[in-house]
């Protein structure tokens, strides 16, 4: 394990917060490497809090991970540690935020609340369980204790959804949604390259995207030098999901498009239907 | 100690001047473990620097605390370090930024005058004394040089004050100010939670409020889910300060409030004086 | 050595690209101590990722350096890793972005493509070579590889230029640009205090500037309190090159100046001339 702790947050860096966490943490184990994925989800979006450190934590180290955006802190909502396949422990609240990242790291295999105040701060302000109850868990897990000493074992299936799944296939097409805009216009979506290659493409081929009320042809391919400028393509993004995006420009300012928004990628057979 | 040294400025992260700091300081001590707390401190926000630095300091283990937010950098301001009761070294400027978190850590032992150049870069930058002077020595008080060797004892008394004190208690009502806006509106005070039960509130009590021209009636409770959407509150903050805020909105949007406002909150005593 | 790895880029830190990269240099060097310079160089400019590695590294210790600000990325840009004087390597693209901070280490003594992929991670991303390529081969230079290891020597000569050079000195006034515009205002320039004293002037002179289309006369001065307010002075910015500002103004704000701007630094004797 070697003490790391990674920390995503939606916490900003100008308040207080962020170094709060840590020095708790620190006080826990002195030993912790603490390495920031990113404090500036913006407030509350769970999904693109999700998305990034699904994008993320595939290329870390085995460890410990602190995610916390948590517009349920102070409610009923649960907080969890998530054990995942690799090896890594998922920290934070039971909204969704984790699973995608605990899917890209094989999936769950244990999941419990965190309930034994022994490892906790005290006194656990009622706002900010990720000084007082997530950052002491998280670093005690980094000094070995088995996630079992937290609190209760729960079912895998109780847990709150992720905030997006996987595209469904059907029917000859791909019914996805737009998961994220990145800082280029480009839209990221909930689509994996081997369910574009299902549907029979290949690298150059022109794809027919249902995108809001309207349509648009888009190619196929590796990277945005390929097409022309001006042109939209579909592309495998560096995150690992498919994602629609046009040489030198903003997708998303064109379009108008935002996270959530539905996305159809129709196969070939449909081609002729849906551009006629 | 164990070469942990916190960083806290407002240089922001686009120029170099973070790396530079950091680059001295591991240059002095290359097993110095930095943590930053925050760079974006507004320019020259004494205020809100003293605030984040006072929020964060307790929360983290011993070391050596860096903090520069110095408007008076190239002028006759002196340079210090600050020795707390429970054993951290603060260095910065002299002008009342380091106080509240010196406060916090059981306040401050002993102070020096830094001018010992032995402990400087050189030459010492008339613009840049957080890479010239205080990342160096902050860096040799976190390998146990003795902060004496600095330079000359100080009289605390003689330091420049905090930019806020505690609020003052008198006539059945707390005087205070507003010290802090958090990004989500709320107004963080100088009133510490024992001085609103010194009134003889409790939990759930309705309290009167002067805030600027206006006064307002909120509610006395430990967090926002326990007041209805849009009803105005009065919280123990997670810094440990008591704050204004409203549940579902910003008070400081509301109401136009910033730092260094005056508020009254006035005892129970006074109620249907100031209700009626 | 010690495993010191900066990292500057313009990835900005709200996506996973950081963490990512992160990621993937302490899977091959878990001990490498990274250290970020900066993330908010503005999206592709190459001329201010250059200022800022220039300004920031000569104050760290020696390392490996990693920057990235890569409009190239997917093109036939190359990769390269720079050994410089004093012991440094820097990785990154050819494009002029290393140059500055190598020249300030002494010099180039050896540059390589990065063409081995046994130091890649794999599949390399079209778009996303930092996490890829550079990370990787930074980790593994962090570890003691040798740079002669990871591709084929190039010539010093055969590198992409830096974005700016030297002044030109000539016909008594020095012919500069402006290489940056800090967040006070401050037109920095590539001009060095020896340029300056070379044209004879010293501190608390008045030196004739042509700035745009137009001329200022400004003091030599080290530091702005030297100078009354709203009078603009030349002074040795703490990068290390010489800088032009006003005493409590935004010299940017007033003259609308930008990076590539053309200055002239005036000599003495040509002051009648230019001021008559």
């Amino acid at each position: 394990m070697g003490g790391l702790i990674t920390f995503t947050s939606d916490f900003g860096t100008s308040e207080e917060w962020v170094g709060a966490v840590k020095g708790v943490i620190l006080s826990v184990n002195p030993r912790a490497v603490i390495v920031d994925i990113s404090h500036h989800i913006p407030p509350f979006d769970i999904g693109k809090g999700a998305f990034v450190l699904a994008a993320a934590l595939p290329h870390m180290p085995r460890g410990v991970h602190l995610a916390v955006v948590d517009p349920g802190v102070g409610t009923r909502r649960l907080a969890v540690v998530l054990e995942c396949a690799r090896g890594d422990f998922l920290v934070g609240p039971d909204n969704g935020l984790l699973l995608p990242a605990a899917e890209r790291l094989g999936g769950v295999n244990r999941a419990y609340f965190l309930e034994n105040r022994d490892f906790f701060r005290h006194p656990v302000h009622p706002t900010f369980h990720a000084r007082d109850l997530f950052a002491p868990v998280a670093a005690h897990l980094s000094l070995g204790v088995d996630p079992s000493e937290m609190g209760m074992a729960m079912e895998v299936e109780d847990l709150v959804p992720a905030p997006w799944g996987r595209a469904r296939e059907g029917e000859g097409a791909v019914y996805a949604s737009v998961i994220d805009v990145d800082r280029f216009g480009s839209l990221r979506l909930n689509v994996y390259p081997e369910q574009v290659e299902r549907l029979g493409y290949r690298l150059g081929d022109r794809v027919m995207v249902g995108l809001g009320e309207g349509e648009m042809e888009v190619v196929l391919a590796s990277t945005f030098g390929e097409v022309e400028v001006g042109t939209p393509l579909l592309f495998e993004d560096s995150s690992g999901v498919m994602a629609l995006g046009i040489n030198g420009g903003s997708l998303a300012s064109r379009t108008g498009s935002r996270p959530g928004d539905a996305v159809i990628i129709y196969g070939p057979a449909d081609r002729g239907l849906a551009g006629g």
